[in-house]
């Protein structure tokens, strides 16, 4: 009974998405790999730690991977994993759905 | 430029459905209008003042409708406009991804 509410996919995939910035990470991977700084730059206005956080969230969710290419200096990429990807058209729907609620009905 | 991030309607939505709740509410309001007091028995563990937060955060965005019935005490209740309706089917989908990110793939 006490677990039905954490249970609830919807509760999930909802606390996985919250906040302003994971959608639009996601958004910006789907274009291709990229790194910490390029996804800060995409992402104008938000921080540092709430990058990092985000993008430790949803890589332990399994949505985004996180390689590390044997450079000097090491370059770290971001990348959608097949999961990720498979979300990707569900999130354009919502983007959709919120476009069509945004124009009056009748103009 | 700076309207870039606001304008952009996976961010618009994703405001708009952020946190725990506000999906939730959606998914019980799917099976028919509801009041404040049944709402709140349903989603176990929300405060009333979050609950009304959420509420008129839908009810402005055109999701949910409230109405007053003339009765004695009067009678509020909230249930999905159209647009809160055409909604749900990519609630369900999102829920339904989430699900399969749970399964591991060789299970």
């Amino acid at each position: 009974m006490q677990t039905r509410i954490s249970d609830c996919p919807i509760d999930g995939a909802m606390i996985l998405l919250s906040g302003r910035w994971r959608a639009l990470i996601l958004y910006y991977l789907n274009e291709g790999p990229m790194r910490f700084n390029e996804l800060r730059r995409a992402n104008q206005g938000i921080s540092q730690q709430m990058l990092t956080h985000d993008l430790r969230a949803l890589e332990a969710a399994g949505v985004i991977s996180r390689e590390v290419h044997a450079e000097v200096p090491p370059r770290v990429e971001y990348s959608l994993t097949d999961a990720g990807r498979r979300l990707m058209p569900i999130i354009d729907d919502l983007a959709d759905w919120w476009e069509s609620i945004q124009a009056p009905a009748n103009a």
